[in-house]
């Protein structure tokens, strides 16, 4: 039914649909249901003691001004703070590189109100994070999607998609979400001088670097650029860089950073300004004190302790349960793994009958911009229990097979 | 300086400007500045025990929930709250037709999103929130500034307006920022007959509607719209409503609400997902938690009693120290008044000679979206205590009166 509302609403209305994923994901919401559908962390690592420890410190502390107002740009402390972790990582930034946003995805949309007009491409991972493509849909932009392999985006095919002109490109070098791939070396700097030589500015979103469970860290993307560069002063590269408090400390409380050159942060400041005023003061002044003495490291290693339990088991689920043909990845750390099926089956497709198992995943082609990867599914694996994910797995191994004895 | 991030800018950040009244409001921060130019409530009101026993209470129950991502509408309790609160106003609401959003500023972002086409013309009081302009100028949006007198938006001069074709109406019926004015009934009446007439939606933003200190409420332009209607079932009218908890528990947790049909919900929640997935879960929860037990119904009548003084202590001082041919109104409620100046004034300009003296304003002429009305300035009366209010407006009178005598 068409109501005077349909009429109303902005051009820009028409690509923001209900997500099919959402949809889909309502049913993993039934008690016995085991999802691996969703991105969540686990709540049994989210440190309550300490954020009890730090809502009273603030309060008793600082309790009016941390109910008031205040700057956009952040709460400076914060911002120092992630600016010393910056600085230990190589690069070198200061408080004014930095913006807090509520939220990684505000930063996605911030981008998307500073950069995107209506018909510019992005140049982005196939497959990539939906969350993204749900925040440039808004701004109209179009995608260049990029083929991946086992390591991430294949940057010998990058020239060839940046000659087709983009705004910017769009990556997750660690772990990246869908796919769970890391960037090697050598394509991050394949990455950062293509990104150098045609004019455009690299996003590099990070929500999970600090979770890896084997190998060795890899520099960011934005600190080989920067090295790349005669530096004076503070960061003016090429890349723009966000990370986020959601999966070291907790999500709920939509505390995110973006580091970039100073112009640029000062762009999406006036952005955030129009947008949401500032990120929750209080919010920002609990993180800043969780964050005290070297707490964030320490959790960081209890995360990944528990996360890298449940990669393992997940792995060694899908050994023992998986059908011939179908294959997956050996994420390094992260939240996720991907599955390719035999090309025949349609992951969205077999969904209503896999549910019927109670287990769930998120379809693969969400991820893929222009809809392709129809034989492809994510796995998250932090959010359940070993013994849930040895459940689960089991229950897929068995769906996917009934589906294999009928095609 | 023309740098290479200049030519990467979307179109629509020609009007996102570095906000002029920001840098004038910067010098405010001066240690003995007595600054009546932010929109600040007192901090010494702010509920900070009860948001102590709620932020403990929250992380004893529901730690991990309350640290977890959660869903775009918003926690269903709050919204049950604010249903609640709403139906007793007499509208007919339930949750789904209640949004929580971060902050009301977010509310006009995502009304921007949904709504605003580059050129739309958006109906305004003039002079207008300036959050408002600012949030919607990155839509492009074009405006039609409705003359306003003591009694708010002049609906005897709206049809002209109408006539010229509005996206929406954008008023704020009660103590409006930044005049302080309130919309009698009769206009109420007449510019919902209108709006209805012409077909274009209403916009109410009511921050301060509870906070009134003489008079009698008057009913929301929501209510009287929805009672203009045969209603079956819940609320399916003209006005989207925008209120907060900004001004009734605390700004800094940044926490608001919309409330409009369904179907506008349904599409404010897709814009929302793609813009920061959902509001702070803790935050939700906590403020939830603060209300219990009636608490802010009571805590609004501390409010009410501080600022009323607050509100009478700077009319008093007004009359003993503006000089001749200056006035101003009389808010009912809210946090602001509105000085208009002799003619030849301009309020920006003689604004670096008034802060010799030590006092700030926020010049008028920032809330008229074509930049008129620069003979007017706003004073916010809720922030200072009432020795500095009568301390500050003794030195602007002093200001204006050497003004006066130069010119």
């Amino acid at each position: 039914m068409q109501t005077p509302w349909d009429y109303r609403y902005a051009q820009r209305t028409q690509r923001m649909k209900a997500s099919a994923i959402r949809e889909l994901l309502k049913v993993t919401e039934q008690p016995d249901m085991i999802s691996f559908g969703g991105g969540f962390p686990a709540p049994d690592v989210f440190p309550v003691e300490e954020f009890r420890r730090a809502c009273n410190h603030v309060l008793d502390r600082m309790g009016p001004e941390s109910l008031q107002y205040s700057g956009t740009d952040g709460y400076a402390p914060l911002r120092q703070m992630i600016s010393r972790h910056t600085v230990k990582l190589g690069i070198n930034v200061d408080i004014d590189n930095i913006l807090i946003t509520s939220g990684s995805q505000q930063a996605l949309d911030l981008l998307g109100k500073i950069f995107i007009n209506r018909g510019d491409r992005i140049l982005v991972e196939n497959p990539t994070y939906l969350g993204a493509l749900q925040a440039w849909n808004a701004y109209g932009a179009d995608y260049i999607p990029v083929p991946t392999d086992e390591y991430g985006m294949r940057t010998d095919l990058l020239e060839e998609s940046l000659r087709k002109g983009a705004k910017f490109i769009y990556v997750l070098p660690n772990f990246q979400n869908p796919t769970g791939t890391t960037l090697p070396m050598e394509r991050r700097l394949e990455l950062i001088q293509l990104a150098d030589r045609y004019g455009v500015p690299i996003v590099e979103d990070d929500p999970y670097g600090q979770l890896r469970y084997e190998g060795e860290d890899l520099p960011l993307v934005e600190l080989l650029d920067s090295q790349s560069r005669v530096q004076n002063g503070s960061y003016t590269g090429n890349v723009i860089y966000l990370s986020t408090f959601s999966k070291i400390l907790a999500p709920g409380i939509r505390l995110a950073w973006v580091i970039a050159p100073k112009e640029v942060i000062r762009k999406l400041g006036l952005a955030k300004q129009g947008t949401d005023l500032h990120t929750s003061t209080f919010a920002q002044m609990v993180a800043h004190e969780v964050g005290q003495h070297g707490f964030i490291d320490r959790h960081v290693k209890v995360i990944q302790q528990v996360y890298q339990e449940r990669r393992d088991t997940m792995l060694d689920s899908l050994e023992e349960h998986m059908p011939d043909g179908v294959s997956w990845t050996h994420p390094e750390g992260g939240l996720f793994l991907w599955v390719t099926l035999p090309e025949r089956f349609d992951a969205t497709a077999i969904f209503p009958k896999i549910i019927e198992e109670k287990v769930a995943y998120v379809p693969g082609e969400f991820f893929h911009p222009l809809g392709d990867g129809k034989n492809t599914l994510r796995l998250n694996f932090s959010f359940c229990t070993p013994e849930k994910i040895n459940e689960g797995i089991a229950r897929l191994g068995k769906a996917f097979k009934k589906e294999l004895l009928e095609k």
